[in-house]
């Protein structure tokens, strides 16, 4: 048996090491280390992406002899045989003596791999950190377990809520620094979802860019969500990460095909009116609200209608950041899962 | 002639006893020490409302003999006898030998102190910590200037900018400390100013209470802005500062009305169709928004329509404070001077 908290600071080593990995790509964040009977670690693991090797592999490919020595991994060892062997094997074959891991895999084809282990005489423990790499592998979980990709929602709006002035306008509401977050955020996600009627009006090219305007390594393939054509000359169509016309207003199936197809993390960036249909239908993990010091008043809200009819109906929210970029306001928030009103 | 920043630390001293003082009641919050040779403080006095001494003669009130003393005194002393005599000539009376002032009195009737000191042999120097002293009392400076009160709005949203849900229900937005706040700032204010549209829908108290619900010590008076009656049976009509009605729509002429009542600061509170108008008309001096994690979506606005038709045309302002209160995020802002976006 091992101790309790024993296997605590090479789980936070192993998280440390997930975090190298990218975010998006459609495979979890995993870390690994393999320590000795002294507690010291030995070898350093993580994975790299789809068609790379997992984090144990990494780490046992460090040593010649993995003899004896305990696997520390942030998700359970999968089980299955994709395009690369399963984990659970592999640790067996290199003779561990013991396997600790955080997080079990809630893949319907991977998981198991804590069986096949113990079913060989390997003690396995698995929870070790649990809550600290659920939260960091969250949006994997997520998608994993609902079976569609995270959906991330942001907007931009003045203080009092508005999109744009009264003659659609919206040119100079955020700044600089807000606008690179932006493209930060899409970076870190798998697909923008854009809304046609967005396409028809701005013409956006929804690229990933830097600082000098350069295309960032990573592009997230635009998706169009509605059931009109973008047009034939649409910068969307020479996007590098290619487009995916959905035809179609019917979310969970688009959030669906998506997922089908590798994508865990989605970013809606609007316009207005898929924004409000993504929240109404219940869809949204987490909130991207940017605030920039300006009134606009009028009929352009950033939010439209979202099927909130009396305030008991009100999606509460709960804020995990508030942030200032430049002269604007970054709020990022998250659905609160049990609704109970603090009092007005 | 004085040096440079010999009597800057006498003046932060004598600012630090202004705040003493109360910021209602139509005076400024002032405060004079008196200053020997050495530069050693000898005594101190503050202004503690309308009706009591000035921070002058406070101080005065402090020695047996002030002469060959110097008076450091935030703002220039006055001139002229209202329900106390003008201390410019209680300055000389004492036999003081030097007036060092930070900002000069903006008043029509009150200024020309230093001008008195001159002429009667003293030597005076104004400006010494100008900036720091303008900033703590421009609300008073700005009323003063511009002959209406300091206009504070404040209004609370979800993060979406609405006020209510679609059938008009609004409790449970904000939490207990956004609304303790709420309470401080109106007892930091002159006036609380209402539409009648609030007064018909909601029947408000508008009273400054304590935690436990207990009356703040200093009330400020409802001010109902709009062409229609009260209700007989209102509680306003039994608020303990009284009750002005305007019968009236004319936001200019309101504000001048209560500048001539000794009113300088007016918090205004609502709802929706009034905090447009003034925001429309350029007389807002500050915003208070407050914003809960919640969304609503739908038709009411917290901010109405305010003229902006087109992106060029909107309400630039400076974010000064962003505070968390509760589950609440509360964004103080002034209105910009120069308008000059940034960029999008
Ligand atoms: N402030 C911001 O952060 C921001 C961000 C993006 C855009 N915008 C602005 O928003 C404006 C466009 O607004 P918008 O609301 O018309 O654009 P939108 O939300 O991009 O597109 C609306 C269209 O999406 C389609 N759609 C797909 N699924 C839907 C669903 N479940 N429910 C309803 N409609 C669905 C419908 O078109 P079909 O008929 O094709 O099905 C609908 O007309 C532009 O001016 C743009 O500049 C602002
Ligand atoms: N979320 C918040 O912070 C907050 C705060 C307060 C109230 N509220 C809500 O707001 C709702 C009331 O909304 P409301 O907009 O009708 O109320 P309102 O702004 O209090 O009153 C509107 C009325 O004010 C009068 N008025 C005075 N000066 C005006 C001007 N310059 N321009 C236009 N009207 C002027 C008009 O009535 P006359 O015909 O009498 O001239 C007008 O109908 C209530 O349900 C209340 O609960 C919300």
């Amino acid at each position: 048996m091992t101790q309790p908290g024993e296997y605590d600071a090479s789980m936070r080593h192993a998280l440390s090491l997930a975090a190298h990995g990218p975010v998006t790509g459609g495979n979890p964040q995993v870390g690994c280390v393999l320590v000795d009977d002294a507690g010291r670690i030995v070898a350093e693991g993580w994975h790299r992406g789809a068609g790379t090797p997992h984090a144990e592999i990494d780490a046992l490919s460090k040593v010649e002899d993995a003899t004896g020595l305990t696997a520390v991994v942030t998700l359970e060892p999968c089980n299955h045989t994709g395009r690369t062997g399963p984990c659970s094997v592999a640790l067996l074959e290199a003779g561990v003596a013991r396997v600790v891991y955080a997080v079990s895999d809630p893949g319907a084809h991977s998981s198991g791999g804590a069986s096949t282990l113990r079913a060989a005489g390997i003690p396995v423990e698995g929870g070790v950190l649990a809550a600290e790499v659920e939260e960091f592998i969250e949006p994997w979980l997520t998608a994993a377990r609902l079976g569609r990709p995270w959906v991330t929602v942001k907007w931009a709006s003045s203080l009092d809520g508005r999109a744009a002035a009264a003659d659609g306008t919206s040119q100079w509401i955020t700044g600089t620094a807000a606008r690179q977050r932006v493209h930060e955020q899409r970076a870190q996600s798998d697909a923008i979802l854009v809304g046609t009627g967005t396409v028809l009006a701005d013409d956006p090219s929804l690229t990933a860019r830097g600082d000098g305007g350069e295309l960032l390594a990573h592009q997230p393939v635009p998706v169009v969500v509605g059931e009109r054509d973008v047009p034939a000359g649409a910068k969307l169509r020479s996007h590098p990460a290619g487009l995916i016309e959905t035809h179609s207003r019917d979310l969970s199936l688009v959030l669906e095909g998506l997922f089908g197809r590798g994508i865990r993390r989605v970013f809606v960036e609007g316009g207005p009116a898929l924004a409000s249909a993504v929240i109404e239908a219940g869809l949204v993990d987490e909130y991207l609200v940017y605030l920039a010091p300006t009134l606009l008043g009028g009929a352009r809200t950033a939010v439209g209608d979202i099927g909130v009819g009396t305030i008991g109906d009100q999606r509460r929210l709960r804020i995990t950041a508030v942030e200032t970029l430049g002269e604007d306001i970054l709020i990022t928030a998250r659905p609160r899962r049990v609704s109970t009103p603090e009092g007005n």
